[in-house]
């Protein structure tokens, strides 16, 4: 990677670009060779136009009547999307959702590695789960530094999450990733990431109670 | 619960309201009585004009000078949210992200009552995750009638994504919670949910490589 500061891409782009991956990543599977902003368009339901735009943020071009090389759009979007880069990450709270992060092999594929977790419960440490060692969260600070840790996820019980949020950014993490429901604060240069499931059947529930 | 049509609530303050639940029930559990929305305001950075709109969705009236009374303004928004109402719901695909769904406890207290699981592996047939059977795949259209399931929860390899949700749609499922990072399509009435986490950290990793 080029190491000049990159611009902020708006974040609805952010997010349709993994839409056009996941899907070129299944042509690439089976063997298609080009795709046209065209059939992406068919097959997502997302403008033509919209489409082009997007993909010309990366640096590909697409070829007249072709369209864009299967397996280098894939490699162009995983680069652009930062999932070529390994960013190091733990997780604070060993419960069900803090494992099953450490078991999803899917996060190093996206770019995050996660290299230790930290829980409360003493029964816990010493345990390791997908092959991540769980430490007693005492141990925090001192291990986040030594693995020079940029992503801090925090899948702790809501009434933690602040106090858990403080000590990962004091520990000098750049970026929390919030699964939990509170809504975190930080200092301004930290990045936060909400991923409230339950903020998802909010919205979900409202939409199937009025009909759409 | 009345059965009148709901209105449409506008996705923002839907994602706003369960931040304030948090909080509430935070205040709860310690004990406090009353809270303000200067003071929601002040611990969740959010403006306090906003915040007294938003509550004014609910039916609800804080006193002056003292504000909502705690237990009362948890229970309203609980309400409002959909998450005193259960609804059935389905998991397909037992892998380590389905499986961490189904023993999650927070998801009945949100409203989501997981009746069932289904895979293709024949191996996880039988078992049960929180209490809650896996079937084979094959059994899934029977079961999710008979259990009149209205969610169905997509946690499978992404190019299964859309077979699956084809097939829980006509099974009657009217919403679809997307945990892959497929753009699923279906018929206009059906509600889809998008909660790809991987698609986070593209937003995430953007944020740290412009610094914010």
């Amino acid at each position: 990677m080029t190491d000049f500061q990159r611009d902020l891409i708006p974040e609805p782009a952010l997010r349709r670009l993994p839409w056009y991956l996941a899907y070129v990543t299944l042509l690439r599977e089976r063997g298609d060779e080009f795709v046209s902003s065209t059939q992406i368009s068919r097959e997502l339901k997302v403008d033509a136009s919209q489409i082009a735009k997007d993909l010309s943020l990366l640096d590909i071009r697409g070829k007249t009547r072709i369209g864009y090389e299967v397996p280098l759009l894939e490699h162009k979007l995983e680069e652009f999307l930062g999932f070529r880069r390994s960013h190091r990450a733990v997780v604070v709270g060993a419960g069900s959702l803090g494992k099953a992060l450490m078991q999803d092999s899917g996060l190093s594929r996206y770019g995050l590695n996660i290299v230790a977790a930290f829980d409360t419960d003493p029964a816990l440490a010493g345990m390791s789960y997908g092959g991540i060692p769980v430490y007693p969260v005492g141990e925090m600070t001192a291990r986040v530094k030594e693995a020079g840790a940029t992503v801090g996820i925090i899948t702790v019980p809501v009434e933690h999450a602040q106090s858990t949020a403080d000590a990962l950014v004091e520990a000098g993490v750049k970026a929390l990733w919030n699964f939990t429901p509170f809504r975190l604060s930080a200092n301004d240069g930290v990045i936060i990431s909400n991923t409230s499931i339950y903020a998802h059947l909010a919205v979900m529930y409202n939409r199937m109670e009025s009909g759409k």
